[in-house]
């Protein structure tokens, strides 16, 4: 029995119960006065800390002290009429592989504990100091943001908020696991094949990957260049787009603007439907039923370029080769500290050919223009984020390697493709969490932003 | 005896005697009345066309009635007050390897010429056109650009302008031989390691590598995306500035603001004046001579990032893996059409591996980024732009990796570090053509053009 075996027993569907508010309610209320950052700030740092809760597998570091003189001087700030953005005084939790002034940043590993502090923040952030925003800690994660799954074995497991004997999905475990917890109001996460998708919608979340070059990359410890994105974690669709206009330094653009009516949607045929778990199936179901009622066109639509996409596993000659050429020395340095299932991991990009590494390069260009061209009459595209429900830990321990491979199935290739997309949770309260995957177009991430605005105000009310 | 070796006697010299007008004189004389384009164009082609002459290993493809229909038709416009460009109406070569709508780009090569012709001209052909210049035909080049020797075993080579049983340097053999010729009055070339550089000082005419991005790459046949450049060829520097900035859709910039005195030159300690031939090193001190006397200061530094580029031999790993991962079909499909010298080459791209390969990008970046710091306090770097003149094709013959490797020590090291560089011809009228390198800062192409052009006024002089 490992540490992240968590046997305490803890209330289901808090997730999604309304019991924690959203980022904008919060804002709403500090504006009206009604809440303040520091009340919001202590009501976190209370569930972290409680001795109940995932707090301690959920946070590698936690800033209290910081984070209430941080909370008070947004208060004083509120009161004054200064606003530093839409989301000053929000609690919010950045994941372990950021850069932050003074700190090592240890990316869930141990293997990085002897590394210098770093010598400036991460710019996502330095962006995130600028809003206002009261940074609550470092939520764990997968070593290195090395898979999907979301096991630690160094520094714990956080369970899944709606059961705990179950996983909370990676490597943005504890991102995702602060949100759902209330511990924070939104979370940062990375995406590289599905780390901010997979666990949100396991643990009941929404999770937003945007288009690539959006969001600066700098500062993070890389796991693929090529393919990683930093996006947010939090419980509403605007709440994201909200921190997502922040750590992108772009402008917000009103989202209400859209409703589904009239909207055409493709399901792609290919592979994202195969093997669905039935709870999987019946939620996307119910969300596309809803969808059509409400007055938009719902497509099965053939995507020759995802069969492909598929076919050449891409994303693992890329990841496996560009975390090697990262990880070798620290892995000859350092090996005997990394988590063993991790190291060969790493080690098997070792024998990537350069060749071979740049022929998927092309193969991906071409794609992505293929792939663009037969989206393009589409306002978005819709399928499950994951074909199965978060599984037990003990399942996990059994067949990690094809837990893993399942759950990034439907999110990878969209990192492959560079398009942004976003999980939503479509499950009914106190069913197992369930996410729908909106994908949209690359460069397109206020686009789909409305989107699924706007499908999340219809699934809400069903 | 193959068919590159020429005996025909050529006069000597031709390359530096003022013969042939410069881009920049001829349009001055069209704007004027005092000359046509169709003049111009049919002196071209007569020396193209000249039995006694290169034409036949300079060119892979000559447009006569084209460039004549062309030129006629630019006259007229000259004549109306249409005058698209300074450059317009002046004949121009451009490289084999660039697509032209309609024709199969064979890039000196036998094996792709069962290839479909191309859809569109490249962006640097349509700019050309757009800018008035009457394209002459494709210049010959080693096949594939491979080499800065410049044989080509399927086209034969044509010999040096100095002396013809001397090789002309390449990839861009003929375009440097075009311009020394006079069969054109300015040639686009292009440069991975030192392939517009290099025939330019072995041919004594001008040849400006600019930084990487700013003149657009599709349409070419790739060496390595990641250090190919294209760049002009011409009889001097403000010719090569206003071809430049045609490519690159810059706005050109008055060069004589810039005047020699003042300004502050390094000249490395590293490498790049070990063993040099007893004319370059002769050349080279009186060319540093002229410019001290004119009120520069020249200083020798050493710069640590030079001794490391050489001992990495970057340009090597990335050049061959991104070349092989080109290749790797075409070769399996054409290989016997292939010169055997350059499939070998190519070939030992394969065993590369991706780590390898992304570990010399991030040696790149960062020497990139302590050159930049090292080399801020001078206008530029003074260097022979080869250590050797110009061998005979048997010397070549006999040693060619060995007389590959010398040719191209001093220019390949500004490819991976990404700066800007000319070369100008500053050996004595009749004798051995030899290059000075005169190397700016990344994206200072315009600054260099200055700076050289102010250097080639008081060397012209000398």
């Amino acid at each position: 029995m490992t540490k992240h075996q968590s046997k305490i027993s803890a209330p289901r569907g808090a997730h999604d119960d309304g019991k924690y508010p959203t980022v904008l309610a919060q804002s709403a209320a500090m504006e009206a006065g009604q809440a303040s950052s520091s009340e919001q700030v202590e009501l976190c740092i209370a569930r972290i800390d409680d001795p109940m809760g995932e707090g301690i597998r959920t946070f590698t570091t936690v800033w209290r002290e910081q984070a209430r003189d941080v909370a008070a001087a947004q208060d004083t700030l509120l009161r004054s009429g200064y606003r530093a953005s839409p989301i000053a005084g929000i609690p919010v939790s950045i994941k372990d592989l950021l850069d932050v002034k003074g700190e090592v940043t240890r990316a869930g590993a141990l293997a990085l504990d002897d590394m210098p502090v770093a010598a400036c923040d991460a710019p996502v952030v330095s962006r995130l100091r600028s809003s206002g925003v009261v940074l609550i800690g470092r939520t764990n994660m997968t070593p290195f943001a090395f898979s999907v799954v979301g096991l630690n074995s160094h520094f714990g497991t956080p369970g899944n908020p709606w059961d705990r004997d179950r996983i909370p999905g990676g490597s943005s475990s504890g991102a995702a696991v602060s949100v759902a917890d209330g511990m924070v109001a939104a979370a940062i996460g990375s995406d590289t094949v599905g780390s901010i998708r997979v666990p949100a919608a396991l643990c009941g979340v929404v999770g937003f990957k945007p288009t690539q070059r959006t969001v600066p990359l700098s500062g993070a410890v890389p796991l693929s260049p090529t393919l990683d994105s930093i996006g947010p974690l939090a419980r509403s669709v605007a709440d994201c787009a909200a921190i997502h206009a922040v750590i992108s330094g772009e402008a917000a653009v009103p989202l209400d603007m859209v409703g589904v009516r009239g909207l055409t949607f493709g399901v792609p045929r290919e592979i994202v439907l195969d093997d669905l778990d039935i709870e999987v199936g019946r939620a996307f179901e119910r969300a596309c039923a809803r969808i059509s009622e409400a007055g938009a066109r719902i497509e099965q639509v053939s995507f020759k370029a995802l069969r492909e996409v598929d076919a050449l596993n891409g994303n693992r000659v890329i990841q496996l080769a560009e975390a090697y050429a990262w990880h070798r020395e620290l892995l000859e340095r350092r090996g005997a500290d990394y988590d063993p299932h991790i190291s060969a991991r790493v080690r098997s990009g070792a024998q990537i050919l350069a060749a071979d590494y740049l022929s998927m390069l092309s193969h991906r260009r071409r794609l992505m223009r293929e792939f663009d061209a037969a989206t393009s009459g589409f306002d978005a595209l819709l399928l499950p984020t994951t074909s199965m429900i978060a599984p037990t830990f003990d399942e996990c321990m059994a067949a990690e390697d094809a837990v893993r491979t399942k759950l990034l199935r439907n999110t990878g290739p969209f990192n492959f493709l560079d398009c942004c997309s976003i999980s939503l949770p479509v499950h009914r309260p106190g069913e197992a969490p369930v996410g729908l995957m909106v994908a949209g177009h690359r460069d397109g991430d206020w686009q789909l932003l409305k989107v699924a605005n706007a499908i999340e105000s219809i699934i809400a009310g069903a």
